[in-house]
């Protein structure tokens, strides 16, 4: 017997005892073994497009039979829909806000059922990640189908990052997510740099200022403190500085504008 | 053969090797299958009554079987004793301060034994997180009795949350946690809040200063920036802004007494 | 069939979803069932020696038959070799930067294998933590041969803590590391503290400036606020301030040198 594995993602801190909680939910809910891991819980407080990438950029990397629990939930307790998704052979489960969206697309066509109400008299209106997302994740985790936990979601709410292009020579995006070393990931697809050389310089436009960087297939490729260019590990373009902060130089954010023009 | 879940809390910080440890030290002295899980390790430093709550507030979701081991412990090595406790088909180990206390009480009538020596010549006297508590931890998940782990303890060390109380037409407590939110969970039973009709003002007065706050059910049925007085997942009266930081707003910390009256 | 333990260490930070794409991918490669735990994925961008010290620290605790995935890789993508280490009945596997070798001497007499590309198509040469290292890790969990990883390495890189030392009355080292509370660990072997008498009084110099410091078992054998010197949890000499910060009464950072000398 496998075991399945159950994956958290909230906004809650790490300094609460709110993810533990989910946790204990979960295997309270669970009928066999489940190993409940983290993917994090310093989202930013309700952020829920960069839940999203996270959830986004984690996922593929897991194995069929998986459940993603992911609880960005702003709305928690009003009447917005419980949701649980199957993609690609695995599950995700959470707030009907678009959270789940990006990372269910990119392993397939979505099946979206939104969960009947099924909490009992100790359920609470203000933390379904425990009274009713934890709950429902691990059911799918013990092997009970998509297709009992509700009826077909008619209409969920989407989220799409928006796609970077290719504009003459011009690469045109936004800055998706700056990771902690300061690595700016874009929504450009890595295909559209195909066409550029390695070693080429090009100028970086983001953020009111500008940085020179070489196209590179990785940071160690230039020197300590260069600009580098690179299809990054998701697929998508990223630029960095070489042992520094791209986004600390260029004073750039998550969802601002980036271009990067030839030199 | 179920897996056993032990749990681990401390204030240690995530960025430290000695969460890992502990977890090392339980797997290489359990028996049989655990789960190793975190509660929280960034309690902040020596902060006994933060612990107990998280303590609290987490082991209510967990399955019958599991075992807590909670190290907020500045008289390691000291004459302090070390504890285990059974409470409502869970297991508590830790430093006799009161830590363990809150959260078994709330599970049903502890039974409190006192950790028998038992540390070997690789023993230290300052990292019984490690050497004492997370291998007594793992011998109750692995099936060994509370009872031959020590003598009953005489006195332990307890510590009761203030409880708040209705004086009149108020309420009147203290602020038990303030979440990575800024909502504010206070130490009136929500049972209190329940002569309050939803859709009530009530003024909040807490860090010297006042916040009007309407009685709802969740954080989505006021607008957003507007105050919310509700009774929490954990069944205490909370106070929050809608998308904001009651905390912030109010200037008002862990600890600080709260007082909730008609507008 | 006993479940198989793998750690996972790295500068990824915690708020990233690199640690988990790990994750996903030794549970997508595992034969078997693992179980996944965290060292700590706060370790300072780029900063091999603080890496190396956490695994250093906590390695000792797991049991044989533990794997360690430990990523501080500011090489990835480059020339810079892969490695499976055994050592002591555990593994580690990550880049050839040192990061693995203080652990790995602890343990016991190190072989090291240079891991063979075994990358596919969709592999990445940027994030060998989920592309490389994991996988080769559940691998060794899995129970396939170190030997059948790769060819044995000819010189990888080592790390060496540098080693403190008796001078006449006078213990001289370095900082090795400041832990969350401020306790200084030193690079000073606890044995060489051991013909100061305990209650003994010593000046400690670091950081320029110094601390009066009385020689104890823990830190509440001197009174709140009091310098204390003792063996701490891994076999060095600890400074500490009870119930305070040490490094930062003393303003002293990780790397700086520190002196105990006679009051």
């Amino acid at each position: 017997m496998a075991v399945r594995i159950i994956t958290f993602l909230s906004d809650f801190g790490g300094r609460s005892p709110y993810p533990a909680a989910m946790k204990g939910a979960a295997a309270s809910t669970a009928s066999r073994a489940v190993s409940l891991l983290d993917i994090s819980h310093d989202v930013p407080a309700r952020d829920i497009r960069t839940a999203a990438y996270l959830l986004w950029s984690a996922a593929s990397a897991f194995p069929p039979g998986t459940v993603h629990c992911a609880v960005v939930d702003p709305g928690v307790g009003t009447a917005r829909a419980a949701l649980a998704v199957a993609s690609g052979g695995q599950w995700f489960v959470g707030p009907d806000n678009g959270l789940l969206m990006p990372a269910a697309h990119r392993l397939g066509p979505p099946t979206v059922v939104r969960l009947a109400e099924r909490r009992g008299a100790r359920a609470s209106a203000t933390f379904h990640g425990r009274d009713v997302f934890a709950p429902a994740a691990a059911r799918l985790a013990s092997g009970i189908a998509l297709e009992a936990l509700g009826d077909p979601a008619e209409a969920p709410v989407d989220l799409v990052f928006p796609a970077g292009r290719r504009v003459g020579s011009v690469l045109e995006g936004e800055i998706l997510w700056v990771d902690p070393f300061g690595n700016m990931i874009t929504t450009i697809p890595g295909a559209l740099l195909g066409g550029v050389p390695v070693a080429s310089t090009l100028i970086v436009d983001a953020g009111g200022a500008e940085l020179r960087a070489v196209v590179a297939r990785t940071f160690g490729d230039v020197p300590p403190g260069d600009g580098v260019v690179l299809v990054g590990s998701d697929g998508v373009v990223e630029v960095a500085i070489s042992c520094g902060s791209a986004a600390a130089a260029l004073g750039a954010a998550s969802g601002a504008p980036v271009r990067l023009r030839p030199a």
